[in-house]
């Protein structure tokens, strides 16, 4: 690795939520992303997309987490082990968190959001817009993935894409 | 915002292109993001993924641009002015970059990837693979968006998903 400056990120706001525990990340609840109120203005124009990323800092992450190589997918022994990188585990080097979440809706500096598998509390570092760059076709995963996702369907839970989603302009926004 | 304790990061690996300037951000070349060496493990299993997000810390971006409120998108001023966070702008207060690509090879700790808008040097902070969470549809998306959109499709630029991806099962990775 070359020589860096540090670097250190500030929070931008803080996910506010009721859902705990495992409701986290089911993804079934809405949530609140309360920006600082200097940030207000650079949220203009955010409510014409449908969907955005938000990238926050795992706060809760014990700390020797991070040095986690291996894993069974979703902590199952059924499933093949296999790196970190392979999975979306929450033990990466870096704490980062990335979720794709329907926005139901801005006001002043909040946010409302569906699908923000993060807690209450949760640092909240960037957010951007979903992006035709981010649309892909042809995805190709493991069959560890789809075994997952077959359970899931069978499950009868759904996606963003969903009929859960998309409820902003059917007005059915829950607060 | 809550006290926190410092949230700082560690690069996982550096990015590695020929690509230099406005090449960087067409996308139409591949580049290597070599891991450090003690990750290589933790990267099992990610070649059955086709698209990867590259997570990353853009190094080069002049720090009091991280101030930044609003833009015009992609500087065009016959777009409308918008908040920073409805666009991929890199100016944001985070510096975090965030590229979904196409993974066309992983050999020990080096991957190769096509279309990551990351000059060389900048250091990589972390991968996640694609998700059936990261897929929706019913995407809604700014007029401005679509003008660029329509633009670019005039220009004969393809996506992703267009006829440039999906090289790796057709053996023609480009190195």
């Amino acid at each position: 690795m070359p020589e860096e400056k540090r670097m250190e990120l500030e929070p931008i706001g803080i996910v506010r939520t009721e859902a705990f525990g495992k409701e986290v990340r089911a993804r079934g609840h809405s949530s609140e992303v309360v920006l600082s109120k200097d940030l207000t203005g650079a949220l203009d124009g955010l409510d014409d997309f449908s969907h955005i990323f938000v990238i926050f800092w795992m706060h809760k992450i014990y700390e020797p987490k991070r040095r986690t190589i291996k894993v069974n997918p979703r902590g199952r022994r059924d499933l093949p082990l296999v790196g970190i990188f392979a999975t979306r585990t929450p033990y990466h080097p870096n704490p980062i968190g990335l979720t794709l979440v329907e926005l139901l809706g801005v006001e002043d500096n909040v946010l409302t959001v569906l699908g923000l598998d993060a807690f209450d509390g949760t640092p909240v570092l960037d957010i951007k817009p979903f992006d035709h760059w981010d649309m892909v076709d042809n995805v190709q995963v493991p069959d560890w993935w789809k075994r997952l996702e077959k359970e899931r369907s069978e499950r009868g839970q759904t996606s963003l894409s969903g009929p859960a989603g998309r409820s902003k302009k059917q007005g059915t926004v829950e607060n």
